[in-house]
């Protein structure tokens, strides 16, 4: 993948959670957000088991290579390996992104978070893909994306690395354009779809402020 | 390693426990395991992260290796592959064995549980290179290994397969001659080393049943 396609994927990256979700699954709602345009699903579940994890992601997968997306796994990587997935997202608690990148295939994606711009260059170097950015809103989902640090800490972020950006924490579709403006390449949302009553819609503003590349 | 060496390593697997081990570290239990001659390590935490796990393996493992013994992580292949382990043990609630196989070098090992004769065969031929066997007898410490099925449910696993198998569950110094006459190839414990007033004479006195290989 070229750095302009993986851009273009990392525009908005739905991250699954089963509590906002319900009572829906969050196959039913990542199904309604790849038809509306999602370009990247990331399966994230700190409650199952490795082998919830993967069976949830076999039952995922086939409709994300389906329309072209990206698919991403939190934390495992083994499971993300096993699945074939495109790639994993670690956080400060997860293995070290140097360490994962020595174990890993050269293609295989990762991505880290962190608000700190000297932190977010390191990660880079070590081998990170992209950076999570955040919390850039207040949230009440759960993130290992550490206190609210604002637009301006998020646009410190997106200028101190050449790799995407992807701003999260409490990113509404309102809200999107203005963190568009920070420079960032794209947001990462829990709430903001699996909680959407209307998530064809939700993905639809989400996507609107990004320019669209490859 | 020979299939002998392996037999030979696996007469004792020492799981680690931070429970049971409390007020002690587990790295101080499983060094005087090791200076015991516990010939195999198993790496066991459900409520550590990725990080910390991966962590407490860099801990053990220099020590480990200066002993000769071998090396385990539970569950997380991930962090098993990161360490440079010798093997990942999964349960029934892990990545299935299959998949693991697939995904691993061909030399990593690969622990299954199983209580069941025909499940044991499956796990083998799926790619397992050893079985951990029980609940043998009643234990407080949750495993993975299901409902108590006494030595002559560990007979008849430990027929089945040509594989090692480890008797898991409840198994103490005293009862570890009777478990080595099922035909099985040693013991998997927690309690009866980690909970262990006295390590070293729990250590021997767990390796005394077992024939002494390669």
């Amino acid at each position: 993948m070229t750095p302009a396609e993986l851009t273009d994927r990392l525009r908005l990256m739905v991250i699954t959670d089963r509590d906002s979700a319900a009572p829906r699954s969050i196959f039913d709602v990542v199904e309604e957000a790849l038809d509306a345009g999602a370009p990247a699903i990331q399966l994230r579940d700190k409650d199952a088991s490795a082998l919830q994890l993967y069976e949830a992601g076999k039952a995922l997968l086939p409709r994300v290579r389906e329309v072209g997306a990206l698919f991403f796994v939190n934390d495992r990587v083994d499971v993300a390996l096993a699945l074939g997935a495109d790639g994993v997202h670690v956080g400060p608690n997860d293995l070290p992104v140097q360490i994962l990148r020595a174990a890993v295939p050269d293609d295989f994606l990762i991505g880290a978070s962190t608000d700190d711009p000297r932190e977010a260059r390191a990660l880079v170097r070590d081998g990170a893909s992209y950076i999570g950015c955040g919390t850039v809103y207040p949230t009440t989902t759960k993130t290992d994306a550490g206190e609210v640090l604002g637009l301006k800490g998020l646009l410190r972020v997106a200028r101190a690395v050449a790799a995407p950006v992807l701003g999260i924490g409490g990113i509404t579709p309102e809200r999107a354009a203005r963190v568009a403006e920070t420079g960032a390449s794209g947001v990462a949302v829990i709430q903001a779809v699996m909680g959407a009553p209307d998530v064809r819609q939700a993905v639809s503003a989400l996507l609107a402020p990004w320019p669209r590349g490859a």
